[in-house]
């Protein structure tokens, strides 16, 4: 009986029924068990995952990430709406590590994405906030398999191309989408270094009214760019695009351009080489990113790092002195 | 008495003395020492790199990589002798993941640069190949460390930019250049994604004969790519540049390129900001090297593993339970 449970917890065979109905109450409460951060939850998150997972797997995974200003949500409501006109269905999880998880800022991503919230098809949801040693891309991971399988065939996994999300994204998706502007050169000022080149498309938003020509420009720059630094074991050519999520230009393209990616990576292999590979990653992830709290959660660490820490950035101790002294400690 | 010590090892004190008076075969017998896998040695070198530590940091340290062909053993040669021109001391640490360290890879190595090698103001030495989990790159730094002491004040590390090293060696250089050669588009076919983005400079060697035409026109594609791509917190604006190693022009512009950084950076701020930030990131890379040696090398988890891992790669079994699996097996 579900009200036996705190917090209003049902049994794993509600979950795994309800989940696998389709039904988006149900999807949203499993969501939040696999995100809380009770240990009790986390057993139960992980037996309904076990049961879920058969059914999970059928579906492209896009990671889109851009500076604030490159117009994400208008952009990810544009391309949503234009992916349930085709009958698509659609989830969209969204991860800001510089917020927590509040009633508010839920709200506030509803509010972003008003059409496809509402759109019978579309399932927008913010992610937990993690930490910056990872700790959100576990659960990332596993509200994407919870709504693939409630019946979500394109999965949208928006990031702010600031932080450290970005590398983990790439690596739970099968497509990574970067969106920009026009702007001379400047539009790249916040993104992460190293996020162009492992970007499968860089497609140029706000080209409209006065601005297509500059949109155009800066395409066949970024074009250039990406044709001189690429070197995929994938066989695919990085792309360029405009678009405009106002006007809802040169969305379909977007979308062609990732069928494209699909058919061409599942011929040659890549596709699924992919997923297996990022399989294996999520495992070793999830492993040392517990062996890491484990040690920096130890009471003793806790107490003497910052000293430590503090005594090797200004060159007083070797680091490596401190790294052995700080390992004894740990394992005495 | 240093006869008393297996291998012919010294005390800490000769050690330490004979670098200080920088005496070249003390310091290769230091090098040696760092690098060892033998525990004692190992308690040994971090007493001695503790002592010399006050002797370091007094140089500038240049990461150079680039593919196999673009002429790096050439290209290094011709600078360095360039550099003990101009009365610099120079050091050269190579780094080759592929390659044991036997005595063949030593001596192919001073072959490759054979004037360097017999120049009293340089030291040839290629680093201890590590595994793939990072083990190497503590070694590097310490035998960077050492060189230092030793009365170094160019160093100068080389890797091939086609494996996990170059993120590493970024983090142990104030410089990092990445050496191409013009090819059409074709010249990074093996350089792992990410690097032309964290590289402060791309030379594009070979530029003589037939090819200055060619070499003019790469680094002008390159040019406008990274100042496209770039997007730095040091102010530094990164530069493409060619030179002939062979015909020994051009190279000149590459030092002044680095002294130029070098001010600017100083200048700033970022130089000492960049180094500190590299003590700390050496101490956690160090503690979690250990962390993942510690848990792959347990017994139960080395026999557990391979099966496991298969399972997860094929989606027979989520990561996360098998995270938690393995994890419960270690610290059981």
């Amino acid at each position: 009986m579900s009200y036996s449970f705190r917090r209003n917890r049902h049994s794993i065979q509600e979950y795994v029924d309800g989940i696998l109905r389709e039904d988006r109450v149900m999807l949203s409460k499993a969501i939040t068990l696999a995100e809380s951060k009770l240990v009790n939850d986390n057993g139960l998150a992980e037996k309904v995952i076990e049961r879920i997972l058969p059914f999970t797997g059928d579906s492209i995974r896009i990671g889109i990430t851009g500076v604030p200003g490159a117009g994400k949500s208008t952009f990810i409501e544009s391309f949503g709406k234009h992916l349930t006109s085709l009958d698509k269905k659609v989830a969209v999880l969204t991860i800001d590590p510089s917020s927590q998880l509040t009633q508010g800022s839920i709200l506030g991503d509803k509010t972003r994405m008003e059409q496809l919230s509402n759109d019978a098809n579309a399932f927008v949801r913010p992610s937990a906030s993690g930490d910056k040693l990872g700790g959100v891309h576990a659960k990332t991971r596993e509200a994407m398999l919870l709504c693939e399988a409630a019946g979500f065939n394109v999965m949208i996994i928006e990031t702010v191309g600031v932080g450290q999300s970005e590398t983990s994204v790439k690596n739970m998706v099968d497509f990574f989408l970067l969106l920009l502007i026009a702007g001379g050169g400047d539009e790249l000022q916040g993104i992460k270094r190293g996020i162009v080149e492992v970007a499968d498309a860089i497609v140029i938003n706000k080209a409209d009214g006065d601005n297509i020509s500059r949109a155009e420009l800066s395409k066949r720059e970024y074009q250039n760019a990406l044709h001189l630094l690429s070197a995929n074991d994938n066989k695919w050519q990085p792309k360029a695009l405009t678009c405009s999520a106002m006007k809802q230009t040169g969305i379909e393209d977007v979308w062609k351009m990732i069928c494209d990616y699909q058919q061409l990576t599942s011929a040659n292999g890549y596709f699924k080489k992919q997923r297996e590979k990022q399989n294996t990653q999520w495992m070793y992830d999830t492993v040392f990113y517990h062996l890491h709290q484990r040690f920096l959660q130890n009471e003793k660490i806790k107490k003497d790092l910052p000293d430590i820490e503090q005594k090797v950035r200004l060159g007083e101790i070797p680091a490596i002195d401190a790294a052995r002294i700080l390992l004894e400690m740990y394992h005495q």
